[in-house]
């Protein structure tokens, strides 16, 4: 038997999209590595939640009053993929973790995933050390990341102000906007100067729009490109198939 | 306003992530369209349910008992996706439209799209009047390409009984199985007798599995394929954004 299991996305939309597509591919990977023919009768039930959200890095921005406006719909959405029977839920939005402590408490029957302390958990399971980071200002401000990392005792390098600038032009009036091609060159430009500054460091794409505009890019080839989205739908589908394997949990991490 | 929308997946749910994409793609496809900024937040309210279902085509292989199977799940999400406030549902899988008019029917109150209507409205109104048909024997059986397509006046071609076998291996074995090699070997001989049996004509792609192994071949690159599930997310997007803009759904259609 398997779980049913949530994805809480509109953060954007085509993130959301693309997590989903993650979130089955990893439950193939999963059916293959227990040895189990993949059907579609065999995928766990799962719901994904794709509501307007107020801009998480701006709400951050402002203290006070605002600062609270994404957790609303995020509440009402979670409260209602837990009605579904969902037991685990992941957020498709690295930034909208900085709710995650609230969203967790007010649902304490079921799981909220945590994008990072994922990422960080995968990252020293495979010996990483060191890694850098490239995510949304509001990401930086709430230093989601560096917190989790820091626990999994891994050294965390951020790009430099005017590199973090260009994340955010990439992000917002590249991949949201719908012009690719200008996200690929800024996030592109950044990835490069992180590695020429850092060496052979892990870069993890700590916001869902960076792999959108990132991944198949010439420019970055070669990179070390971890993408959270991929991390956090592994470990979505592992809470899915949980018990229901003779392998567990532990047999899907190790063909990560 | 924007109006909340339901897509009905998990069949396969591969194809169900894909749908997502598509109805994300043509929400912003309509806003540049209408002259308005694409942002998170413009995009409407969208719930995906990807519940298990039993095969569809093998339930409308068996008459009497066992037919009704697949009928139980659809019928539960769907009126979960009402719950949440859809008023208009696509179902992403061809055969299960088989139960369209019972699935319609049990919930008068949403409109449940139809995807061989959307098709056959789509190509008369770009002047096409012949078609060939890649789908399920399920679809075949209930003909539900045949009947949509001859209430629009276009007539319909369907490929011998060696390549429809074809089809549906390239569908079990190929895609739903993950390997998209075969998938693809399979669909692009099928396509291309096709092709050379009745000249320069359309070819729709009526089984979700189909697109995902077809597009982007070499060997099929020149024909002319439909995407019944890029019609149908395009008409979904249609729906959510009814009354919304000063095009309306006409001045949409124009861009498709």
């Amino acid at each position: 038997m398997t779980q049913v299991v949530g994805i809480l996305g509109g953060m954007g939309p085509a993130a959301g999209a693309d997590f989903v597509r993650l979130f089955v591919d990893a439950c193939a990977q999963h059916m293959r590595a227990a040895g189990e023919p993949v059907r579609d009768q065999a995928f766990p039930e799962h719901w994904l939640a794709q509501v307007p959200v107020p801009d998480r890095t701006g709400a951050l921005e402002r203290s006070g009053e605002g600062a609270h406006q994404p957790l609303e719909p995020m509440l009402q959405a979670l409260g209602r993929l837990a009605a579904l029977g969902s037991r685990a839920v992941a957020i498709a939005c690295n930034t909208a973790h900085a709710w995650h402590a609230t969203l967790q408490q007010r649902f304490p029957q079921i799981e909220v995933l945590h994008v990072a302390r994922e990422v960080a958990a995968h990252l020293a399971a495979q010996g990483e050390t060191r890694v850098a980071l490239m995510a949304t200002e509001g990401t930086y401000r709430v230093r989601l990341y560096e917190q989790a990392l820091a626990d999994a005792g891994l050294e965390c390098h951020l790009p430099l102000p005017a590199e973090r600038a260009l994340v955010m032009r990439g992000i917002y009036d590249g991949v949201k906007a719908g012009d690719l091609g200008l996200a690929e060159a800024c996030f592109s430009e950044v990835a490069l100067a992180l590695s020429r500054r850092h060496g052979d460091v892990a870069i993890v794409m700590g916001c869902t729009e960076v792999p959108l505009g990132l991944q198949g890019s010439a420019a970055a080839k070669g990179l070390k490109l971890v993408d959270p989205a991929q991390v956090l739908a592994r470990a979505l589908a592992n809470r899915a198939y949980a018990g229901s394997s003779p392998h567990g949990t532990s047999g899907f991490t190790a063909i990560a």
